[in-house]
């Protein structure tokens, strides 16, 4: 087999076999496949797709390409969630424990942020003591203790997906649908669990920028999972706004507290979002059979605060001081220099946030990394006050900037403003949840 | 400008600047775009094209990336020809000689051969003493002295063009007309004569197959031509079969010495595409005014013994021995062990050649090269007996062939086998000569 062959096959349009598939991304793994075939072939695929059967043995041979999970000494069903990536999506740190108080088991490896997106493991780490970097057997021990764990990658999982994903990142073939779907589902699988609850952003702030784009990553990762006997369910949810109020690391662990709490109110989105993923995860864990019963078991979980005990449980299994993780001491890792409200300069109602700027402007303020060796600050960021639709005046902050470091404060202000447009009309109501895909 | 961004533009389908394209080619000549972005951006190209002045620039910025040649110390108009590869095709050793024996000035820098097709320079070197690397100022003496030189390149000529075209060559990104038109034209206005023919062959044997994608690329190099004010014609000719009888160094150069001996009849399709080239390169000459005149002119000089007189001493010049061409002695650089001759397994008329399998067949003979560092055999190759059309029966042999090393005889002779089909049916016509674009 030579590669430049196999790179002029996916140019014609013509389909891979399994093993030409296997053969390209062996090679690239192993270093026999230059970055600039790997370059050419995906940029071939960005062009001509791939079908189904070429994204399902993508998939199978980047997730053999390292070590596979195994998490079979965990007892029951285990489930896991993935989210496309969003800004203000702080449901990893809601749903898991609101599963595991239902009885659930979620053993979940999760990333850190990049860019204008949050990261699970950076809002872990931004309580005292939480250590991200647990054993694989400790991992197992405290799902099996607690029911939930959220630690990060441990061994060498889907080394295909890194170097592919690198290659993507700076030569334009990052938003090939069948290339995120394999990119995520290899990850996915090779984390080990049975069922998987896939949440898929569309709009302004996502890779998917509209609906039908989005359904089409949700199908072809639903049935990339099936095919290897996962329970896999996608939902669609929105993206033309930041999900929660808070984007920064303290601040949304604080709005997850809060939520568990019980201090955010139903049809919130973050809220309903999170009821949503956590629906599926109990249908897929088969400890509700309805979405009704699930929803009912969720909210007896959040409402009795068996949640947020089992948040405060994993903190402290994960080393950290679990006495923060409440409302009346959650506000000290949110300690700031200063905050700073910014007012809009006229009257009208928000009719377009764009919550990619309001993640690149959290990221200014140093709750982000502009590059992978960035260092972030846990406790600065940005609280919205205002929602799309919601009527302002210049009497009304629509947020609040949480600064320690002023050397970029202008730029994010800057680039927060930029982000909200506001008009004399009120907008069209837009759906929250767009679509529940099971196959 | 982040390289990446102007990769993503080209995926979006939006046209280049001309300051964006100069960055590209640049950045990649200098070392700081690496290999893997511009592959994928190739590949972008591949499938998104580029506009007419996208194609303009990118061969502006690839010309200025190395030397420039000035020809001006040679006295009139330059002319240059240029094929765009093919089987058989020993057109430049009939041709130059035959323009200067009118009075024209060829100063052409020529390639070698690679794969199934051949090169000029390695024809040259099957005659004893020739050295094809000659000083610039010895050139462009030749020509002065005798109207044609025919040497290697000199000076680092279009340093882009060799980095992307070795790139190409291994992502399947050597299909696209723009990067094809691109890469000849920078190379040919680079090595500076005033005039150029080109010769876009289709065909099975040839990179573009069709009528049509030839026309696309004879259309787009004549108006690159024609933007720095060269003047430019290209014709297309026909490539489903080798071009002329002999395939193979110093048997292509014995074709050429009988064609310039009048050994060779009118009609023969050899003949007619030399005849074609050679009254386009006087017309723009400016020593014929019409197509006419200049056949009339290159007959004369074929006829009279001008031209043959021509390449001898031009080979003379280049240092080797011209007693070997003529009639008489050229048989003596076909010497080989063993001459082979193949025969058609059954009666009927040659319904297709395969011309790339035929220059396979004689590349495994030893008259070409697999790769850059193999070593060629100047002697052996083979001889085509018959023609498109023509009909066979297994007492006549298909062709012959010159024979050193038996190593790889039973591969080339089934490659042979398998470039010719035999039908009971008298195939139809095809034309030598499709089209002539001058604009």
């Amino acid at each position: 087999m030579r590669m430049v062959d196999l790179i002029e096959k996916k140019v014609q349009g013509l389909e891979l076999t399994e093993e030409e598939i296997k053969y390209i991304v062996d090679e690239f793994v192993n270093g026999d496949m230059p970055d600039y075939q790997m370059s050419a072939f995906m940029m071939a695929v960005v062009f001509n797709g791939m079908t189904e059967k070429e994204t399902a043995d993508l998939t199978m041979a980047m997730m053999y390409s390292g070590d596979i999970i195994d998490l079979s000494d965990i007892k029951g069903i285990k489930v896991d969630k993935h989210s496309t990536g969003g800004v203000g999506d702080t449901t990893t740190l809601v749903v898991a424990p609101l599963v595991a108080a239902c009885g659930g088991s979620v053993a979940k490896m999760s990333g850190r942020g990049l860019g204008h997106t949050g990261g699970t493991l950076d809002k872990l780490e931004s309580i005292p003591g939480v250590n991200i970097e647990q054993p694989m057997e400790r991992f197992k021990e405290i799902v099996n203790n607690i029911g939930v764990a959220v630690i990060g990658q441990t061994g060498n999982l889907v080394p295909a997906d890194k170097k592919m994903y690198a290659l993507r990142d700076v030569t334009g073939t990052v938003g090939s649908i069948p290339l995120i779907a394999t990119s995520i589902m290899s990850k996915k699988l090779a984390a080990g669990s049975d069922a998987i609850v896939l949440d898929v952003k569309t709009g302004s702030g996502a890779f998917m920028q509209t609906v039908e784009d989005a359904q089409k990553l949700a199908h072809l990762m639903v049935q990339i999972g099936q095919l290897v006997n996962r329970q896999c369910v996608a939902v669609i949810t929105d993206m033309n706004q930041p999900l929660g109020m808070a984007i920064g690391n303290a601040l949304e662990v604080r709005e997850a507290v809060e939520l568990l709490s019980g201090k955010i109110e139903k049809g919130d989105p973050l809220y309903e979002v999170c009821m949503l993923l956590g629906t599926h995860m109990l249908i897929l864990s088969k400890i509700a059979t309805s979405e009704e019963e699930a929803r009912k078991k969720l909210e007896e979980a959040l409402y009795s605060g068996a949640g947020l005990k089992k948040l405060q449980q994993m903190i402290a299994a994960e080393g950290g001081d679990a006495s923060y993780i409440c409302l009346e001491r959650i506000d000290e890792l949110c300690n700031v220099r200063r905050k700073l409200e910014i007012y809009p300069s006229e009257k009208g109602y928000i009719s377009s946030i764009r919550a990619e700027r309001i993640g690149t402007a959290a990221q200014m303020l140093g709750a982000g990394r502009a590059t992978k060796e960035d260092k972030i600050d846990p406790a600065v960021g940005l609280v919205m006050n205002k929602r799309l639709g919601d009527e302002v005046s210049p009497d009304t902050p629509l947020c609040t900037m949480y600064v320690n470091d002023d050397t970029a404060l202008e730029a994010a202000i800057n680039t927060f403003r930029s982000a909200i447009e506001i008009s004399q009309n009120k907008p069209e109501y837009r759906p929250m949840i767009y679509d529940i895909v099971r196959e």
